[in-house]
């Protein structure tokens, strides 16, 4: 399994992911599933990945190297693409794409096909956008209402993220949360692994602000679970007993 | 869909479950979920269900009319039985029954029968136990090392149990951390709904010592929830900033 979250906040983006890739539960690796494309000024994009890591991987690879058109048969790099919104649907159409080739083999191993990715980014003269793109190549958008996406095992980390984010959140602020979900979802789910990689992009800047790997011995994210730990424990207590006894 | 979580720590044991069920998102209704079998000073059994509704009042039924042992031909209610281990079976063996029964008409209208079940108890003469018992009459018993079983929509409640739940925490600490569990899932899905049901039994009391219905305006569980969210919000803020910037 997987967990990637994305945040949009009035200040910027944030996205995490784990790199712990699994089939069964004793073959187990580490695999980056955050990547970086830009062209400093001009555009950022950022995907994260959950889901099948041969589909998965392919996309990037497709992305990079780029798609043929099946109509102009001309082929398009995700560096090419002039708006987040076509980045979307690049990424949908080489998910769409390598599915529809992989899918049926896939299944008659039993395996899923299913791939679901994170794309943060911008391009100068549009706003900073975050999509969460399915395999059938739709996707969906952040709102500020609701301001993060989550793929893969997105349960355990939810109701941080529920309680605690808003578009005003700052990016620092935004990050911290994210980590925190992360950390939740590590403690009760062993088929999400350190390292983590981390991105954070500020709104305008049209470049990547922090690119991170945070190691299974980082100080700070040992501290943070540790301080988390402590003041839940603290928060429980001070908490009156209930009065239904 | 349904959360359920019962808690066995030294001093005794907490069950709370929600009362939401839903057959789609349109068609939500309030059903109870937890239930109590008791001979107070002999013995006392209390069931959380989840899963296929149908089949868990069934079971629920057979198991105050009693289930007829096709061997012997006699019928056994859950209070005749002399051991908690014996009332997991019996709860097994009316699920496994009425799965057999329904379970292909079930999967032919595309509709689940799977249901499971938490049953904590104890008979004079042997010590408290809980367990969670599956619809194919197999289950598990709760250890010390992990005091706690989950049924239903487990995942979002999870994170705070892993991290304070352990054998040594009081009964009120153990209902006040089961309360936040399920106000954690509560926030962050919608199948799962109040009002609650909770029973608390102390070890050897052999009677039931708390059974109450929180309902959607109790002021304590409001109260909780507030100081829960505000001490989270005081929690991350008082982490210091990431350094990865």
């Amino acid at each position: 399994m997987t967990y990637c979250v994305g945040i949009c906040v009035k200040d910027g983006l944030v996205i995490i992911a784990d790199t712990r890739t699994n089939a069964g539960v004793d073959n187990i690796s580490t695999y980056r599933k955050l990547f970086l494309f830009s062209v400093p000024g001009e555009k950022i994009f950022t995907i994260a990945t959950a889901g099948n890591l041969s589909i998965s991987q392919s996309v990037i690879n497709l992305l990079e190297e780029g798609l043929v058109d099946q109509q102009t048969g001309e082929r398009e790099r995700l560096l090419d693409v002039t708006s987040t919104f076509h980045a979307a649907q690049l990424i949908g159409r080489a998910a769409r794409q390598l599915v529809e080739e992989q899918g049926d083999a896939l299944a008659r191993a039993n395996v899923s096909a299913d791939v679901t990715f994170l794309l943060g980014g911008q391009v100068a003269g549009e706003d900073l956008r975050l999509f969460m793109v399915y395999s059938a190549g739709n996707f969906i958008e952040c709102g500020p209402e609701t301001p993060f996406l989550q793929v893969g095992e997105h349960k355990y980390g939810k109701p941080i993220l529920d309680r605690s984010i808003t578009y005003d959140t700052s990016l620092h602020e935004a990050l911290k949360l994210g980590l925190i979900s992360m950390d939740s979802t590590l403690r009760s789910n062993i088929s999400v692994g350190m390292p983590l990689d981390l991105v954070t992009v500020r709104r305008g800047a049209l470049k990547v602000e922090t690119s991170f790997r945070v190691e299974v011995d980082d100080h700070y994210f040992h501290d943070l679970s540790e301080r988390w730990s402590a003041a839940l424990r603290a928060a429980h207590k001070a908490i009156p007993d209930p009065p239904y006894f």
